[in-house]
């Protein structure tokens, strides 16, 4: 629906050259993360096909609600972890930055320049529509949820809450029905009469002609990247080697993982709920492997393990990250929006959130996206995991976020790093522009598309 | 507050004879399970104190309610295990009992002799009053929560659900304030000035005057206990081996811990919601460790980390295990009773439980009564695990528990196994009558105390 900027991903894929010949054939221990767990599978887990896995990826330990452990991620320094929910499984960790480190990243980030993390882009929604080759019958049918012969707002939101990259809420539903004039009766409701009078873009192309603020649109914050690999800042190596430690993943992992993200979001900045990651279906690829896949695929997610957020500054007023349906008992997707309250507008109604967390300088939260599939490698992806920025009410919020990109399909996973070493080794005889030679072998081609799916 | 039989105790100290030096002092391999999980503790997990745990449980993992994994329990044949619930972590295992093993612990069962589960004692309720020296005005503001100055029926029933072992509920509430004359305004509440009037044991009084009917107790059941070790009944030491595969545990701690027992539930029969092992304090004792224990201590309880729960028969009606806030956001104990609606009970409430099993012959559902202490060891109690036996609406209900018992405190478990062993060695010369000699070596100094403390 929407893109950010692709930019920065050049470096993404050029200047990793830390990496051992099969970093996934190998068991994970490693030099950085001292506090690695080798868990061998057990033989009852162990897969029956011929090509076993020889990796078990750590997961922490939740425990339960408020549980506090002590980690070791410095020299001369205990941080305290603690668990803020088991669905997603989630921690906080103040003090996980130093305040000069915070400084530090975001001058960095300054100095490289933000860009708007979103634009409204008109797309192929009409496309489509028109692929799908539905009459308006059936998509008034599908639409109609609880199959009155009337739309009510709610039904419309639960189908799409994003139209173009645009927030739809009750109050604009209404305010296009009327720039429409789609609903003469003005009852809030669409007959199938009324639905099929309209065109089936006639809601984009409403919105296109009226124009949007910025705080309809799904977020509203500006971003770069920054890369973290040999030659890069000393914070922003440390920041990554942390990371390492505290994820107990293979180094290798987190290497080849995307830069790191600075965001700023302004007073009034947003960013409503969403998944940091996709579900994964068997014909689902993932965006850091597709140099790996055997062939195009229909789905495309940026399978982010992890993210770990980091919280630059203490937030004035507002900000905080929230988590709509954490440790919800179930999750249902209709149930997020009830009797006109939205649960994924982070605009309106985080005080309804389940859980939120306070923006505090050098504090970091960070969570898995995906369960583990029971035999110690990445599963599906977890629903729990929704969240999203609060509107800043007073002040300036600046962000980083670390994602730790794995593949769920092992073997995609392990291709594609034995891919990216082959190239490395073909880089290594040009030395420092070798690195320049990569970044030529068409990084567009690896990574034709960088739509991050976020919503 | 009630006592259930110690008769059949006597075994589970005498038993035991295949059993290693120091169980726990080896890794946890061991013949018996051959799904065992050898888990390391990584270095940073590591106690900094002298003496290094060297074994870490395995705990099984859920991944998420409705994941189904195939387990190897038996030769030629591949059992599915379903998750229930993360909050407890439990699990649903169908056929894990063929219908002749069923058919055969019943039988035994009969054979025996089953005793009544619970049989009203009366008991020092009166003491402990006395002994907390508060007047009445003080146990009045106690137990008046929102602070009104008179106490509704959902404030005594929070205080206290149980009397002398009799299920207190807002009806027979009424009914012993009628008795008693305690309210003569009739509106329920009690006032400082009519709760100044009653004696500090009048309800028991009262209670024990009267007379009650077993469908008012905590638990309306008849139990036995049969032993699973060497010269025990093939099926039951298959039963035992079965259970060791599935939890992946040591051989030596299922070994070590209580007998089967085996319940019947006639109709009308029920168990009210309960934890089948209570919280553990710095001071808190576990029964089966208690030879093992420093000194004497205030608070003992049962120390069951697992629960596996086997249907015997397919129940016509009712008889379903209720988990009543399973997978719950939050739990509260206040909360358990609103509106006068009490979770707890399994005679009124089932259909309001949060996850309910059907008995169905064969079926074994377990679950673990403790979290981990994010150390591979056992921890905190999870009051999730309250769970109680649906009324039996038609036919009989037959069941039966293994509870694997492990000390919180590992030193303590080690010290108990150590000794256990010990006195092993000492009865092994007597051969066959070394048996008897164990149990002269008074079983009940080593348990004086049965109470199961389930509620």
């Amino acid at each position: 629906m929407y893109t950010s900027s692709t930019s920065l991903h050049y470096f993404f894929y050029v200047h990793y050259n830390n990496i051992p010949g099969d970093a996934l054939a190998t068991q994970s221990g490693d030099a950085v993360s001292g506090a690695s767990d080798d868990h061998k599978l057990p033989e009852s887990h162990q897969q029956p096909s011929g090509f076993q896995r020889q990796v078990y990826l750590p997961r922490l330990e939740g425990i339960r609600v408020g549980h506090v452990q002590k980690v070791s991620l410095v020299p001369d320094k205990v941080h305290e972890m603690r668990t803020l929910s088991l669905k997603p499984l989630l921690f906080e960790i103040p003090g996980f930055l130093s305040e000069e480190e915070c400084r530090v990243v975001v001058q960095l980030a300054q100095m490289k320049g933000l860009m708007e993390s979103q634009v409204m882009v008109p797309e192929g929604q009409e496309e489509l529509t028109e692929q799908l080759n539905l009459s308006a019958e059936e998509i008034f049918n599908l639409l109609d949820l609880n199959q009155d012969g009337q739309l009510q707002l709610q039904e419309i939101l639960t189908h799409s809450r994003v139209l173009d990259g645009i927030w739809l809420t009750p109050e604009n539903l209404r305010e296009i029905y009327a720039g429409l004039k789609a609903d003469p009766d003005g009852n809030g409701l669409l007959s199938l009469e009324e639905f099929r009078l309209l065109g089936t873009d006639a809601f984009q192309r409403f919105l296109q002609q009226r124009g949007v603020k910025s705080s309809q649109l799904v977020r509203n914050s500006r971003h770069t990247w920054l890369y973290q690999g040999q030659g890069s800042h000393q914070v922003l190596r440390d920041l990554k080697n942390r990371v390492t430690r505290l994820t107990r993943l293979p180094s290798a992992l987190v290497d080849l993982s995307e830069p790191l993200q600075v965001v700023r979001y302004e007073q009034g900045g947003h960013y409503h709920a969403h998944h940091d990651s996709g579900p994964v279906y068997p014909e689902t690829a993932c965006t850091h492997t597709r140099l790996a896949a055997n062939s195009s695929t229909p789905f495309e997610t940026s399978c982010r393990y992890i993210t770990v957020l980091f919280y630059l500054n203490s937030v004035e007023g507002g900000g905080e990250t929230a988590f709509p349906v954490a440790d919800n008992r179930t999750y249902e997707e209709v149930s997020l929006i009830q009797n006109n309250v939205d649960l994924m507008d982070t605009r309106k109604n985080c005080d309804k959130s389940n859980l939120r967390v306070k923006p505090v300088r050098g504090t970091a939260v960070f969570w898995y996206n995906y369960l583990s599939d029971g035999q110690g490698w990445v599963g599906e992806q977890d629903e729990y995991s929704l969240h999203g920025g609060c509107v800043v009410t007073r002040g300036t919020k600046w962000v980083a976020n670390n994602w730790i990109n794995i593949d769920p399909d092992y073997q995609r996973q392990a291709r594609y790093q034995q891919l990216v070493s082959q190239q490395e080794g073909a880089g290594e005889g040009a030395e420092d522009e070798g690195k320049q030679s990569v970044s030529q072998s068409s990084p567009e081609q690896l990574h034709p598309d960088d739509s991050h799916q976020e919503l």
